[in-house]
């Protein structure tokens, strides 16, 4: 991973937002600039007096010596005797006076407190917006080549255990199916809960696995992710338990056609509520709309919801009134338009209650002329 | 669960804290006021104009409409078409001019600032900490029913696993056994990355299982926990593949010493620090006091990480500049001497670098005499 060209472009963010010192806090930021994977420090970083590169310096605890020596590239290691965050200020006195960086969408108002309390003045705090999830959005090579791995991984686990659906099998049952084979195939873990939502439950959008079996008819949700070398997928497939009637195969189709429009409209350029729209027209047109309870896609990397965002876009109103917003004292920054080397989910779905529901996840790289989708798997309705 | 008895406790808490409206955002801290198991809301309480009982509003996306109703006990819901935050808030208007807790150790600086301009000077706000966490340290019955449950299903894992290990099998492999099992015995998921750490890398206190294989010779540490019916598990065991020499048994044996005698000090009234201390000296007259690298433990329930800490004591000049700190914007109250019903782990450990190390963990119910292990696996070195 090019740990130095991350520390470079975050000096450009840095002096965009014109502060010399950062304190970074969140880990997965910590660990796309650094490399760290553990679960504890502070990542500092000084790039004020004219310097061509940031200095940068890893405060973590006692449990991670080793694991820090072996793991972080282009930071000085502290094994802090004091907190770490109490370590890494003290390190960036050295921008005394100056404006110092926090990550005001992770650290906490507590943090915050006793941060204030420690530097006594001796700073100016500057409260930054996903200055490094701006970063992260946009992919190197090798991060395109570990999130294939991924994907194709989960996406061998999801050909394998759906053979084996069974009516009567607990969705519980079938979710350990899946986290096992994630597993014995070399995934580090999976990237959030499995969902595994059968029936009347399909018609929950997040039904995490229950003890409930899976009925003799009726559709069945799969949305699952692995992490491998710490990059997430994330895919969704919904099959039909049984001979699926009128309505079941046209509310199938029109989610199927809805994820297609949706991948059609990927390309750079774009704004990320047009391709919700894209895709949430298709719903309307079907009379789902209201069924469409949530957005149509987000980014995946080291986390697994990244930026960009692609919900639904906001009216006129709304946009002023969030730019108004974005003057405030933490800086809005989202991006909102697709760009070459993002990697993004493309969700839509509909859900009766009472009745069932049918979501379809691919994850798709949006390349420099429009897109690539990454998962492999068929995308016809599968009956059991 | 007893929904109702906690919301009482936790107007209690609030007249104490002089807070009339409070915004639970921390969905542990939702689960247990009200049941609520999705992953987004906000709760909002009133407990002002002499009322007997709390008033509780739940506010959630509309994918959580089905889950919401189902689940959420004592409070009213709302599938807010506004950012949740916003639609709680307002709801709390009733409270307008009065102050409200938020939870400081939770909410990030810019959904603070986010909610200063939402309510625009209606509120004064109090920076609360860990007022329901508190709560939750002291479990019910109920509670106290669905951990042991958790403890029990991963020791039964333990004994099944802890057969099949042998030389060679990567440390992933391992997980993968172990986590399929709980798995396909109910568990909902692992409470924590999985640890699997063998031959030199057992020295990593926190060794997430790698692709490294198990050696011939050596430590292996066995680090995992379920979750049951929303409530985790935590358990630590370390086996030693081949014959250990002399100073691998020299070492296992102060490990366990140092536990036992931790778990000896545990009964109500002692302080946190005194559990810490009472285990952590029999490994420093072994002469491993600098490779016993974190604290002695902590306590468990709907999070892996919860109240009380065991941890190092502080001096009396710390202690002083704690108090001082205490009295900021932000109040501290964790509580450092136990309490029956508390619910803790003992967990020493010993780590030297470049060889290998040794941790043994059992989680401990406090009670009204002393304290009962709930971990029933074997503690004497396992050698396979």
């Amino acid at each position: 991973m090019d740990y130095l060209g991350r520390q470079l472009r975050l000096m450009q963010s840095m002096q965009q937002q014109r502060v010399s010192a950062m304190l970074v806090t969140h880990m997965p930021n910590i660990r796309y600039l650094c490399g760290f994977t553990g679960s504890a420090g502070v990542l500092a970083v000084f790039c004020g007096n004219n310097r061509r590169k940031p200095l940068l310096a890893f405060f973590t605890d006692g449990r991670y010596t080793i694991q820090a020596k072996e793991e972080v590239s282009g930071a000085r290691i502290v094994i802090a005797k004091q907190a770490a965050m109490a370590g890494a200020t003290e390190w960036l006195s050295r921008a005394a006076g100056q404006a110092m960086g926090i990550e005001a969408d992770h650290m906490t108002i507590a943090q915050r407190a006793a941060l204030s309390k420690a530097v006594a003045g001796k700073f100016r705090f500057k409260e930054l917006s996903q200055v490094v999830e701006r970063l992260r959005a946009i992919k190197e090579l090798e991060e395109i080549h570990s999130i294939q791995a991924a994907v194709r991984l989960a996406s061998g686990v999801f050909d394998a255990v759906v053979q084996d659906i069974r009516p009567g099998m607990p969705e519980s049952g079938i979710a350990a199916e899946i986290e096992y084979m994630c597993r014995r195939l070399g995934a580090e873990g999976m990237s959030f809960d499995t969902l595994v939502a059968a029936g009347a439950r399909s018609a929950l959008p997040h039904g995490v696995a229950s003890q409930n079996p899976v009925p003799a008819n009726g559709f069945v949700i799969l949305d699952f992710g692995v992490i491998l070398a710490g990059y997430c997928s994330d895919m969704t497939r919904t099959v039909h338990m049984g001979r699926p009637d009128k309505n079941a195969v046209k509310m199938y189709e029109a989610v199927l056609e809805s994820q297609l429009a949706g991948i059609d409209s990927v390309k750079p350029g774009v704004e990320t509520s047009k391709v919700d729209s894209a895709a949430r027209k298709i719903l309307v047109k079907a009379g789902l709309g209201r069924y469409f309870t949530h957005s149509t896609g987000h980014g995946v990397g080291l986390e697994i919801h990244e930026l960009p965002s692609l919900r639904k876009g906001s009216s006129p109103a709304q946009r002023k009134q969030k730019r108004t917003l974005g003057r405030s004292s933490v800086k809005s920054t989202v991006p909102d338009v697709l760009e070459p080397g993002m990697i993004i989910t493309i969700e839509p779905g509909a859900y009766v209650p009472g009745c069932g529901g049918v979501r379809i996840e691919d994850m798709v790289l949006v390349t420099d002329t429009g897109c690539e989708v990454l998962t492999p798997t068929r995308k016809d309705l599968i009956v059991i």
